[in-house]
């Protein structure tokens, strides 16, 4: 029986998604082979592609003055190919510093160029994002960098960063979960093992006019103008497939306003349960809480423990917070459905009632 | 139905390993959700990758020296990481130039340091494999790189180098067909597409002493020490755990050496029956022959396109040849099995009697 599986990434995909991957992973239609088996220049791994391409336009309203590039490699190869192209050595870009990824993010462009860190939580453990008034933003920055969810501390930016440059962000956990204003950003990227697919890919869409200021003489596989103007290597032919099935599925849902709306319902009944009473204790702070990664704590690390080993005995599985921090975090994707967050907070009543 | 799938790559996987794949898609055992929606540090995954070490370590005897890195981005990746990590701006490395792959290798190399080419077979189109003693390998090299067999052109060295330096070997389109020397080398890298899974992972295999040479400073992503010392970021986890799945098929198989044997009889019984008669022509000159990609050509252009179409009117699916060279091209990988062969063979018969 597959469980209630709040994974904070690679994270729980839609399981009619996972059926229909299931029922022609040996034949592919009209193929006579999988579709990792063939080639990624085929009609057939083309018009998937294309496909998921289409539907990302769709979902997020994408003019035709965005690449949509399919990459390998993760966020954490990000960090540094935004730097790479971007980030001049005697240029400087700014950063905001909500948690691990950031600050991984801020290491690798520190290689390249200049890098202002406008703003920073970690006097506060990373337990909130600082408020936009307090940024101290590089006058002349090629881009403004930040990581608009952070899946260890459980916070994510409430609105969007105003500031005069284009915008990078990181949005690996928490893409498609909301609208984006994309007159804002230069460049958007998502490792897909949160919202949209299984670990293996990522989802880089960088506007044109942001493209052309790359630097020239790039290695080739790390230049965005490698794959905006071509399939140039093999793709991740398995992944991307699996993302256009997620994309799909998004699409009948009713695209993203409709998961918003679920988002919403899901955090507010996750923290409503956590705020009731003083048993369990969210860790970031109430303005920056995560509608993706709700992070809390019970009374003491015993029963934190005991908790997890429970809800895992009730089918509620990997609700084990990030390794270096502890607690419990229950992700709650795009693809973790209702029931699973019910079920949860019924729990959470039944342990509470046991043990509070 | 299945049909017999000569694709060049993302190439046929065993039928074993797909069944197995899709029987517990939904539900890994034990897990309460597939294996690639939980955590790439869960014991799960992380016994799925320790298997796969374990079982390339008996399957190439690699010894405790060798790190066993699974990364992402594929060779077209690995052209500049090598460089990036290996030829020092005052330094030399040496390439032999085989084909498309081998260019683009040395063309990456460039952007770092300086590279010699020992010798080039672009003078007949990359028809063959010049031989070693004809050679001008750079004193002092710091690698030697070769491409030991070239998928488009359906060449592969019969023996490996025997250089002063250590090989770096782009070892994709034939990686566990046959064994490795593996003294020779400091580095072997291959795309899983061909012969041991999915796209989407790309194992590389270093042995300490020559990962010790790279230079300091390399972008964390880009550094094989990172992921030599540890599992630094979420891996291609699907991708690895199909890789894992066929290399327990091959040792179930009974190893490199009984799927050598395989390979030889496949290719034996392929070139036999083009070299029967002068209807079909090798492209490949003899002594450089491939046992994994076999090129050829009908009378003409016209026959070429009718033989890719009556073979895939009987299940013969993939045969075209590299979209710039044209003709005909069987790829005939590990997974490719000897049934396969034999139809293809048949078929052959039946179509020079039929247009001969």
């Amino acid at each position: 029986m597959r469980g209630h599986n709040f994974s904070a990434g690679p994270g729980t995909l839609p399981t009619a998604v996972m059926e229909a991957v299931r029922d022609e992973l040996l034949e592919y239609p009209n193929t006579g082979a999988s579709i990792i088996e063939i080639s990624h220049r085929s009609p057939q791994y083309t018009a998937v592609a294309a496909s998921a391409r289409a539907l990302l336009r769709k979902l997020l309203g994408l003019g035709e003055e965005w690449h949509i590039l399919f990459l390998q490699g993760g966020a954490s190869t990000q960090f540094y190919q935004v730097a790479h192209n971007f980030l001049p050595s005697d240029g400087v870009a700014t950063y905001v510093n909500t948690g691990n990824w950031s600050t991984k993010a801020i290491a690798e462009a520190r290689r390249y160029g200049g890098v202002q860190v406008a703003a920073s939580s970690e006097d506060a453990q990373f337990s909130y994002i600082p408020s936009e008034a307090s940024w101290d933003v590089a006058e002349g920055s090629v881009y403004l960098h930040y990581t608009s969810n952070n899946t260890i501390f459980g916070t994510q930016y409430r609105s969007e960063p105003t500031v005069s440059m284009p915008l990078v962000c990181d949005a690996s956990s928490d893409f498609l979960s909301r609208p984006l204003d994309l007159d804002r950003y230069g460049l958007i990227y998502a490792g897909a093992q949160k919202n949209i697919g299984p670990a293996g890919a990522t989802v880089v869409l960088v506007r044109d006019d942001f493209l052309q200021t790359r630097r020239p003489d790039l290695p080739t596989m790390m230049d965005y103008g490698t794959h905006a103007a071509k399939l140039f290597n093999t793709p991740p032919v398995f992944a991307v497939y699996m993302v256009e099935k997620v994309l799909r599925w998004l699409d009948d849902l009713g695209g993203i306003p409709a998961i918003q709306a679920v988002n919403q319902q899901k955090a507010d009944l996750l923290y409503g349960r956590i705020d009731r009473t003083d048993f369990y204790s969210s860790t970031a702070r109430a303005d920056s809480r995560s509608l993706m990664n709700v992070t809390f704590r019970l009374p003491s690390p015993e029963l934190d423990a005991q908790f997890i080993a429970e809800a895992k005995a009730n089918d509620l599985l990997n609700l084990k917070g990030y390794r270096t921090v502890g607690g419990i975090r229950a992700s709650i994707y795009n693809a973790c459905p209702l029931a699973a967050v019910e079920a949860l907070v019924s729990f959470m009543d039944d342990f509470e009632a046991a043990n509070g």
